[in-house]
């Protein structure tokens, strides 16, 4: 629908939603909306179509273009959330949306949706308890009018939006997910823009690869949430693979579990061992471990995230692609927002991170 | 890389794999290079540098282009690989081969492949018993030179490849997958087309509540592998939460499950019933029981597949969208197969199928 059409769509279902117009209601005919809005018959047609689509009116020769249905509270807030702009955004109740819905991303997301005269507006769930709450909530917001949900999930973490994923296709057929975690969304038809895990621990094999380390260990938090540990598994596989492919099959990664662990395992195995470490925090973490007890810091080794906070540990890090991610994202909504798109494609799409090398002084 | 820096590329390439050109050799200069294929020296420039990027040649401007590494096994299987234009599709060995690869798709695939003159080859499984096999037979055709690989799988049941696929990471970078399953090569880095199938169960319920039908079952066979019941589930799914969206969260799905509880349940629900039927074959054979106990057919029944070999009993069906599946894998392919191509996503499309209704006669 081209921006003329939508603003006789909007007209007419402004009326509707007024009450102006009720079953058996003569709306205007094509001529009189082409003339009043200053444009072609074939735009007010498409308008009126959409209604008709909508089972809202019914068209006959004799008797005109009428409203066929009342407008019932679903097919009301239908017709608010397509006369909207307003993108709505959820975010997570989780930590690390700091590192993840990031001002990088979303002024790169805010001007890519500006150019379409959409805007974002963030809901936080941190009021919200439970199903009800939630299903509460939603219901609220459709009635004011949504053109799209983004569910801002980070994916390990955040288990509470993905058990309730199934209210926002209740209500809503416009939802993208942008998320920097695995693979939770998969089942769902929603649009998403994701990391590439797989390629993150790739990216990292093949750093300390080619500096020609062979011996090499992935190191995690102990924590056995299932969402946790799929996302490092994952990350784990990219390593792994990538291990074997640049060694003809002969080198595999180890895994390390922990502080403790982690630090005996590279007292005995001397300087030579290259450590792939599951975030940034950890790896600052495992400096201080090892300094408290009067070691030096691994020397090689590669962590993820680019979390500023640990700038001053001089870390060799993976940085998620903000920028790509919102390009991509934006995309992603201006293909699939136009309210008549049935495009009949569902886009997941992982993106890959990007190495940074700081060289400790 | 444009069809001209190919053609100079393939040129030295070739002079490598022959041994005409060992470390130390100079190789031409951009101006001679440039001159000889009639092309800029810009293109020259750009098929030397990929070379230089592989780590087979270097450059100085005393000494001019030189070959600077053997070349190994591996690096001579690399260059005969972005030597072709042949893509060579591994067929999975499961039976149902005939719905998902079919001629219509093929058709499609090959004509938009040939535009850049890329030729499809077939290569079956039938022969290879196990992982071992597997690896032969992978060395074996990455040594002839492959441009990239199409894994045909219906992931449902075929677990062999997915199993391995650790195989042909190993020994290709540009590796797709086309498959009308379910979701087991997700963490994959390798582009994928699928079916939605969280998707055809929604355009499955839609399709009966729209008829008014408001008892919906979803009948399966009695098989418990692991990918038959991801499968089903997810389409499950569809249905499930397309009923609870148009019917404002009152009503769901049952499930059913083998021939005799799907014919004792229709019997005590009588004929108000609709059923989503996982495949058209198991909608056939429910005709033929319910018909051998002297039972009509269910008349509200819907199935998947539009599988030709059930024709004759006129079902109504959800088909999977062959055309659109091969254009968008030819479109996938041509976006990621440039050698020098670091594009940087991974792109995993689910596409809707459609809906096919035959009136019994």
């Amino acid at each position: 629908m081209n921006q003329e059409q939508f603003e006789i769509y909007r007209h007419l279902a402004g009326r509707l939603i007024d009450g102006q117009l009720s079953p058996g209601s003569h709306i205007e005919s094509e001529q009189e909306l082409a003339r009043k809005f200053s444009t072609t018959r074939m735009n007010a047609y498409r308008a009126i179509k959409q209604l008709e689509r909508r089972g809202i009116v019914s068209r006959s020769k004799r008797a005109g273009t009428r409203v066929s249905a009342p407008v019932n509270p679903n097919l009301l807030r239908q017709l608010k959330c397509e006369m909207t702009r307003r993108i709505c955004v959820i975010h997570s109740r989780n930590s690390y949306e700091y590192l993840h819905w990031t001002g990088e991303f979303r002024r790169t997301l805010q001007q890519a949706l500006a150019a379409e005269d959409f805007t974002l507006e963030d809901v936080h769930l941190d009021d919200v308890r439970d199903r009800a709450e939630l299903k509460e909530k939603l219901l609220r917001l459709t009635e004011t009018g949504i053109a799209a949900f983004i569910l801002s999930v980070r994916g390990e973490e955040d288990e509470f939006l993905i058990e309730n994923s199934d209210l926002f296709f209740q209500y809503h057929n416009k939802i993208f997910v942008y998320q920097s975690g695995a693979m939770s969304w998969m089942h769902w038809p929603f649009h998403t823009v994701t990391v590439n895990i797989f390629g993150e621990g790739s990216l990292a094999a093949k750093y300390l690869m080619e500096k020609g380390i062979r011996k090499i260990a992935y190191c995690r938090r102990e924590i056995s949430s299932k969402n946790y540990l799929d996302f490092n598994r994952e990350r784990l596989l990219g390593v792994e693979f990538t291990m074997r492919r640049l060694s003809d099959g002969r080198n595999k990664p180890e895994e390390w579990v922990g502080l403790e662990q982690i630090y005996r395992n590279c007292m005995e195995n001397g300087s030579g061992c290259g450590l792939i470490v599951s975030t940034d925090e950890l790896a600052a973490r495992i400096i201080d471990y090892f300094a408290e007890r009067g070691a030096k810091r691994p020397p090689e080794m590669i962590s993820f995230d680019n979390n500023s906070e640990y700038d001053s540990y001089r870390l060799t890090t993976i940085a998620p692609p903000h920028v790509e991610m919102a390009q991509t994202l934006g995309r992603l909504i201006f293909d699939n927002i136009d309210i008549d798109s049935e495009c009949g494609f569902v886009s997941y799409i992982k993106i890959d991170s990007k190495l940074i090398i700081n060289h400790q002084e």
